[in-house]
């Protein structure tokens, strides 16, 4: 039953991916989109357009991807039938992009103006615009057309602005879908389902029921081979502009009035736009940031950021603490406690929404025993979501507490492979359904709350305070939350 | 840690059983007993007399005893040192309370008047006076006597003032245990725990919180052997007056100062006194007496009560639903809906918390397609507690919602078995803590509250409605929560 509902056709589709033999395309996309064939999700008029230099014809194209498919797609998913269908659909146009003379090729595979037509850029950032308005120069560009980005939408205000606007010149704003894959991962998608599909949880959601929130999201693994990259960028633009802030204001937002509508854009927009500005010293107060020497990392030697990303005497922070406000009725006084970091002990990306302290201890022998209720949303490794309560400890005697957790497994309770993040989200683009997606002032808003944080950053005397890798992070960030009384979730 | 802390000794004392060779003390005090000597919570010193007319003497009642552990003991708790450090405990006193001459006996049995002296009325109710005025007479009632007094106290207001009276004019209030064994049970203690050691519930609590609340304690076992005691009860006064009315006061209570003191106490008396009084012709509309007829349990057939006890034309109820209300600020509006019965389709008690529906269905196609969430407490048979709240169903395509269920079972997250409700109680009493035992205002106060029911139904035209054995109960208790747009959660 629930099978076959989660299998509901979407409309028929071009679907033009540039950079189509890339790293996102091959392990990310294409694995999503035949898991999305092999439900039957995909009318049989669905083509796939690959675009880039690689030189290749269709047939050349989809013996690649007969090859790469088993390296990313679970050996139980996958099927001859199946593979032999989504790989028919598959044509490759090689093209660059400057060069006018490729673009006819593509023109030519893309014939039906009714047709719903998806341009995937998953290409380097700075190609955004140009792309767009080749697209618009050669006639591509029709009513039921949509355009996807990946991040980074630019790299500060500015930047991220001259990105909107030049795909905004030639795409109206609900066409366009600016890419978060934290919010395509169910359980982000049940948090909203949590708060407002449920009543016991909405009347406590707010300062007078909630001591603190944290966002934390860890990864054990240092830049690898993204280095020359995330040097110009650094975790706060990496991490924390776009994912923990998303997640900030799905915790945050207002009810809206209906999902899968406008609305759940504007309430998360007015978050951003609550959020207490942090400038000048107070960023020195207000924000930790770290970069990761040499360590051991599950017991083996890692080397430093510095070493890892050849790029000694780097400033660039490969992780941040900040204290964040949302400066509003329901939020006020109520810190949201925000982390990130590479090479830290564990992979652990979770909210941990800690209710107040019981305000009276009744039970003998309670007082200060008792820990705080806690939400906790777990988004990786594995997706689920605890409460953390008290119980009573069984047996005859005094009443002795204990903190028990009321679970919820996705895969246990659901007994089925939790869809990856791009399956969701890819189907909602062809299905034009924007919610999930960054709107323009949503990343313009929190473009403008982090760039006083970058700016002092940018400072000659600014560094980035070292941790060992395979740690919790510089002992500062420990400082930003312990000097309120609170302390990290581990 | 946590075993090692259950253990605590109490201290020495002598436990003398009235009724030591019947059924309760047999099957339920003696292994109860055993357990917690296993545990080593009794110290050496106590010693565990038992009175009865069986003309036993002390070898003659430990061979009995040894024969009978195995069969109420479960194997993997039995070993044979802690049997025979338990067997010499023992020893027995033949006696009839009517004679004098058997007294002295018992006396001699009791020698030090400092030690805990523990008078345990394991025997018929009309005798609980008598036995009283004998201890006294025979001088064996100190400062540091507890009585304990299984149900039923009194069948009426009148009767439960009279033994009470009886009792109390030998015995200090703080002295007299009357045993509810709903009160011992972990799910039962574990729901003050819930409500007061945890933040995320109390807020809720209430009348703007929560729809209404059912309290059911179904049986399939009918009268048995019992009929003729039951017949001269009924549900009622056998299951309302005492266990239901107990577990609707823990639910509705004000939270206390303390627990562990006579604060518990206080508050379940208040909410006894604002229980709304269903009298005169608003009992037929707010309760239902029912009796079971000839029926199918699990597949058997099974006969009707009046063959079961052997009384034909008999009147007495086996089944009551009632709606009750606590005409409190916190609880104005709130229905309680309580239930009980013999020969239904299953064995089971539970609270059933149901919270307010969600106030706007804000994803699409969800309008109402919600449950509301629930907090069932289950007392048997399996002790556990669930949260049954809506989800997002994992996939991708549009948000489906679906009711999942945040569980904690007893077994499983404590790995050990939960105790008999009898282990805790008969601990508390030795320790002199009346928390979990009735008070005498509490009695005669739920005794006031049912009276009037039970004076409606003792009118010559009352006669309560037939259900077949194995149903859950007559169609009229349906009606009476279908017509407020509620139903039974099954």
């Amino acid at each position: 039953m629930a099978e076959q509902h989660s299998a509901v056709p979407v409309a028929p589709c071009d679907f033009v991916v540039f950079g189509g033999t890339g790293d996102l395309a091959v392990r990310k996309l294409l694995p999503a989109l035949y898991l999305r064939d092999r439900d039957g999700q995909l009318p049989d008029a669905t083509r796939i357009v690959a675009v880039s230099r690689a030189g290749l014809d269709d047939a050349g194209y989809r013996d690649k991807i007969r090859g790469e498919l088993p390296r990313f797609v679970p050996a139980a998913e996958l099927d001859d039938a199946v593979t032999a269908r989504f790989l028919a659909r598959l044509s490759h146009v090689s093209l660059d992009i400057d060069d006018p003379l490729g673009w006819p090729a593509l023109a030519d595979r893309l014939v039906d103006d009714e047709k719903v037509r998806v341009f995937y850029l998953a290409i380097a950032p700075g190609l955004f615009g140009s792309v767009s308005h080749r697209l618009a120069e050669h006639g591509l560009v029709t009513a039921s057309s949509r355009l996807v980005l990946e991040k980074p939408i630019g790299h500060d205000l500015a930047s991220a602005r001259e990105v909107n606007d030049a795909v905004g010149s030639v795409f109206e704003e609900h066409q366009i879908f600016r890419i978060d894959h934290y919010l395509g991962k169910e359980t982000v998608q049940n948090l909203l389902v949590t708060r407002f599909a449920n009543t016991f949880l909405e009347p406590l959601w707010n300062a007078s029921g909630i001591d603190h929130v944290q966002i934390t999201a860890s990864e054990s693994l240092g830049v690898g081979s993204r280095g020359g990259y995330y040097d110009t960028s650094g975790a706060l633009r990496d991490m924390v502009q776009n994912h923990l802030l998303q997640l900030l204001c799905l915790v945050a937002m207002e009810p809206p009035t209906y999902v899968d509508r406008e609305t759940v854009r504007d309430e998360k927009l007015k978050v951003l736009q609550a959020l207490r500005p942090i400038t000048g010293p107070d960023v020195d107060r207000s924000v930790v940031a770290g970069q990761y020497g040499p360590g051991l990392v599950d017991g083996v030697a890692a080397a430093s950021y510095q070493d890892d990303a050849e790029r000694l005497g780097s400033t660039t922070e490969t992780f941040v603490a900040i204290k964040a406000e949302v400066q509003n009725w329901r939020w006020a006084g109520v810190p949201f406690y925000l982390r990130t970091g590479k090479r830290m002990g564990r992979r652990c990306s979770e909210i941990v929404v800690q209710f107040k302290a019981v305000p009276h201890a009744m039970f003998p022998g309670s007082e200060g025993a008792q820990e705080p209720n806690r939400l906790v949303i777990r988004l990786q490794p594995e997706e689920g979501m605890r409460l953390l309560m008290t119980a009573k400890e069984p047996g005859p005697g005094g009443i002795r507490l204990r903190q028990v957790s009321l679970n919820l497994s996705y895969e246990e309770t659901f007994q089925r492979r939790s869809p990856d993040a791009y399956e969701r989200l890819l189907m909602d683009v062809v299905r034009g359904n924007t919610t999930l997606f960054m709107r323009r002032d949503e990343v313009e808003a929190a473009w403008a709350w982090v760039e006083p944080v970058l700016d002092r950053w940018s400072r000659p005397e600014h560094a980035p305070r070292p941790y060992p890798a395979g740690t919790s992070g510089p002992s500062a960030a420990s400082t930003l939350i312990e000097r309120d009384g609170r302390a990290w979730h581990e």
